[in-house]
């Protein structure tokens, strides 16, 4: 079949304020970054014929449907498995429009992550992904916890550091002091990160990311179409999801250190894109943890197994360096959207509008990639 | 863009025993339906490369590829608003093959709807569809009765009578009398119908569909490769979603009595078909209870509004009428697997397999269609 390369655009990013507040229901907040989505890209309501969003929703594309007035959907879906997952719904949209099945496909992501409490109300996935059943027993109750493990081993397999973790820590921060959108704005050094108090070893408070009260919204339409409309268009070259083998028992791999599903993911993604790692200029990584994207830059083969560690080292992933990772200050410190936050700096990074703007970012790759299925996209200009 | 007519295949179906007590997890139940999918398709687990669930499962798809031992999924997500919803999984899996982005898409629904009572255990979709808020302070608890309204509603405007429900359900049973699989084979008359209790008034006992433990499962992929299966290929013609305006709140519609939803949900699939209604020679009707039948047929133009009662009577929906409706016995006879089961027998249908074969049985329509948001395919052979 023919497949999706090159075939769609993001052309509308929106979201609201990124607070421990928002004071209001997790549908207001979406309708808010779907609307300025719309804006944005110069579209309406009406425009809009498909919506994808996270199965961990409390909201639904019928509810937001209903009230904005938006006429009727084509095409709805959602996608599991947080925000390894959440690249995903970006990659749903891109093949419903690719397909034909849909025109216009807004994919959003809404939470009232801090001030309803881990994950917000009634969060919507219950399903059973079968890790917990095998990790609850041991004691890995809560994400740092089950988590942890992963880095403890990539610490002992391959001498990564804490200070190297700490380096992920105060890229992002040192991005999101840019960026008037994020929650966490003050400077951080390594000292500071070395000092901040244990969560679950090795992870210290400043290697964990944010929760947050907000949404955020991206709208994917045909390429053709993006032409003709108001921002310059983010290709999307290649979008990806992968499950690898025995993901969900997610600590039940050959190693606790090496994500093969997210190479799965990979693999496929610069198959489709037929680009290479050394082709990307910036790279948007799911960072509930600073030790993620360490692993991920492996993962996709930006460094070998292993090598993660020293790579983020020496401002190599901060703007200016060799290859700058989360230019908006991540998870760690603009907010917690569960990854789709990542999607819109990707998009602003092709516009050329990002405050930590990458001189010729023509290729961008984000990624949502953790102990779960993974999913990505490659953005052009 | 392309779109997807006739571009995919059903390929392969499977199923467990339809119980009241299954005594063994949905994901086995799960594991067992897509195994005999594969086989009856001639294909293995290796063949997998996608998987689409409803949101509504205690499994997840990674869980059942942990399982099975399939090795990476490319493509996977889920749809929500249960039955409604349900051909929706059918509609992704044929984007997803038509846009190039998997080979052979696996759809599945398992649940121990009696066993477990009311949907199966930690049942997975909890996003707020929103009707509920609006319904629950009126009474509108449960299914039989939010739906009992729409029935009443249809019955005031346009005379439509018990009887005519009940002949849905005589239809089904006699149809479900010549298939092994079903739940209820014992005969049932008109009369019998009458005199069957009031559970929310207008629907008797014998319009409201069963529980059923069990899971059935389809394998979807390009029309090109089923040419070489081992079944006769079931092609997907068209596929089709639709939210329709005002869907969430399900009751605040112009008219109950009118599923606008599905409306839209039909002009967009036979406008992908280029066939009409007339072209049909089967239907399989989501029918959690005997009304719906009536006005899918309306909603999907086979009729006009309002003379879905009239329609149903005198065997026209038998096998040998005018146009045989739910030849497998339904929701309300063979078993509630929420309207996959629907899909299962309109393949057979094509297949010429079925217990109650239409002659002649080249374009068969099956439709997911209650009060949320619609879904639908049409087959060829």
């Amino acid at each position: 079949m023919a497949g999706i390369k090159d075939k769609t655009a993001i052309v509308g990013i929106g979201e609201t304020e990124y607070s421990i507040n928002s004071g209001r229901s997790e549908v207001s907040l979406a309708c808010e970054a779907v609307l300025a989505a719309l804006a944005d890209a110069g579209l309406t309501r009406n425009d809009v014929d498909g919506m994808v969003r996270f199965a961990e929703e409390s909201t639904s594309e019928a509810l937001i449907c209903t009230t904005l007035g938006i006429p009727n959907l084509r095409f709805f879906g959602t996608v599991g498995y947080g925000g390894g997952g959440s690249h995903g719904i970006v990659a749903h949209a891109a093949m419903a429009v690719a397909a034909g099945v849909a025109d216009t496909v807004v994919c959003y992501r809404s939470v009232n992550g801090y001030s309803a409490r881990g994950g917000g109300r009634g969060a919507g996935d219950r399903a059973n992904y079968g890790e917990r059943n095998f990790g609850d027993p041991f004691g890995l109750l809560a994400p740092p916890q089950y988590y942890a493990i992963m880095a403890q081993r990539h610490m002992y397999d391959y001498g990564t550091t804490s200070r190297q973790f700490g380096a992920v820590a105060v890229a992002a921060r040192k991005h999101a002091m840019r960026n008037p959108r994020a929650q966490m704005r003050e400077p951080i050094t390594l000292d500071d990160h070395q000092n901040s108090r244990l969560i679950a070893d090795p992870f210290r408070l400043l290697d964990c990311c944010l929760q947050t009260d907000g949404a955020c919204a991206v709208v994917v339409t045909s390429a053709e179409r993006a032409r003709n409309l108001r921002q310059r268009a983010a290709y999307i070259l290649s979008a990806a999801q992968g499950t690898g083998f025995l993901p969900c028992a997610g600590h039940n791999r050959p190693s606790l250190a090496i994500m093969t599903q997210a190479q799965q993911t990979a693999q496929e993604l610069f198959r489709v894109a037929e680009v290479a790692p050394k082709d990307i200029k910036v790279a948007e990584f799911y960072d509930h943890f600073s030790f993620f994207p360490i692993v991920t830059l492996e993962a996709f083969g930006f460094c070998g197994i292993g090598e993660g560690g020293p790579f983020v080292e020496n401002g190599r992933i901060e703007l200016g360096g060799q290859l700058p990772v989360n230019t908006h200050g991540g998870l760690l410190s603009e907010g917690y959207m569960q990854g789709l936050n990542h999607v819109l700096e990707a998009t602003r990074q092709i516009r050329g509008t990002s405050t930590a703007q990458v001189e010729g970012a023509d290729l961008v790759l984000s990624a949502g990639a953790a102990m779960e299925p993974s999913s990505a996209v490659i953005l052009r200009r």
